[in-house]
């Protein structure tokens, strides 16, 4: 079946923070993004694929989607590109309705490892954060207001379908949250230049991780409610690593860590 | 005094690789890869900068400058579009002098850690682990063929001025590198989802560390003559870890491990 007008005009609105938020949908685009979906079992609400092009298995993958309640139709390159990010319109876009989320307060009740990100304002950041939590296996990714969108393409496509699966929540009052967190007795680290060495951080089963601004680093109000400040020692030059490969190194220590 | 023609069509051509490999130069953009260049104590061979852009200090920064030697000329906002990545043309850009460095073979035997990259494509991940070896005081890093190119601008940019301090070379033959690093005794590392838990990694004081193509991992010729596969336990999902972020959590363990 051809895609229709309305069906064209939701996609081309999920580009927009407002419409994503109203809608509580996001895209998925390329086949390999299709594929993620496959193996977080997500089964995306609308897939719009254009039939010149291939993909292996693409499908049965389509046929699947559909058995399982998707809504599959033909989209010419043209009106595909529209949509999607045209570099990367690799012949398939997807709209993926968001999951219904607890409130912070409930899932910081039923966590363990909670990661809280304060205004990360780079895609390519933000997903390859949220990628590296999914492989940790953080329980739960707290994402404040003044970040980037969690649901923007590049930080989508960055996740490399971690977005599928872990539980993030975003717009969030990171000072609420630290304060809630500090309530049930988590042990919550911010990262500094100044704190004590990685390797000697240690936790009692349940901490949070603040990470902040690229170019700021943590507010002063929220790293003043952390218990500890954990900083990766230089061995050579350099002002400061990556936010992301800080947030890798920090939490290989602290999910290895046993109390 | 205004910028020459020759001089714009010099800073017009290092964006092509080819010419940034004949010329031996590459391009710095924005009043923070100026301000990296002071840091890093480079003085840039050409400067231009639009007069009513402006930035803290930067009088004094180039009348130091040109103390030192570097040509400072003025150049109008459509000009220095015309060169820089728009996006990010904030009112100047420099040409810089490649060092000139030893061979590989040379390099390796004054060097204790070294990272080799085998065919990098990302040139947010390239910069970002060339920040990443700085920080943690890699003494060489060695970027095979089919890499993109470190002086690329994304690159550079990635690099928040580690470029302008690391002993990095480029197309250089991996297989040649590691052959060289296996008879100077080098212990040898690479990444993969079978090896060992990098908490367990030992040396003798002088490692080579191998990492792999985004897509592909690393070549299955080049790992057969690392010594030891290293992995990064998985505690939750997802297929893999972003290359930047595994060498970051590996080299921080390698490095702060002692004999």
């Amino acid at each position: 079946m051809r895609i229709s007008k309305s069906q064209l005009t939701l996609l081309r609105q999920l580009k927009l923070k407002k419409e994503r938020d109203v809608r509580r949908m996001f895209l998925v685009e390329g086949w390999r993004g299709i594929a993620e979906c496959r193996s977080a079992g997500v089964v995306p609400t609308l897939v719009a694929y254009d039939p010149r092009s291939n993909a292996p298995d693409h499908r049965n993958l389509l046929a699947e989607f559909e058995r399982n309640g998707a809504t599959v139709v033909e989209v010419g390159a043209r009106d595909l590109n529209s949509i999607a990010d045209t570099v990367h319109s690799q012949g398939i876009v997807a709209a993926i309705t968001q999951r219904n989320m607890p409130e912070a307060k409930e899932l910081l009740m039923n966590s363990r490892f909670v990661v809280v990100l304060d205004r990360i304002t780079d895609p390519g950041n933000l997903g390859t954060i949220l990628r590296t939590c999914d492989w940790f296996g953080i329980d739960l990714v707290l994402v404040s207001r003044g970040s980037v969108s969690i649901f923007n393409e590049k930080v989508v496509r960055s996740t490399v379908g971690s977005i599928l699966r872990l539980n993030v929540l975003e717009n969030i009052d990171p000072l609420d949250a630290l304060s809630s967190a500090k309530e049930m007795k988590y042990d919550i680290f911010s990262t500094g230049m100044t704190g004590t060495d990685v390797r000697g951080a240690v936790h009692r089963g349940k901490f949070v991780l603040l990470l902040g601004n690229e170019a700021h680093g943590v507010d002063a109000r929220l790293s003043s409610i952390a218990d500890r400040l954990i900083s990766i020692p230089k061995r050579g030059s350099g002002e400061s690593l990556n936010v992301a490969v800080a947030a890798g190194i920090v939490l290989e220590h602290l999910v290895s860590f046993r109390a």
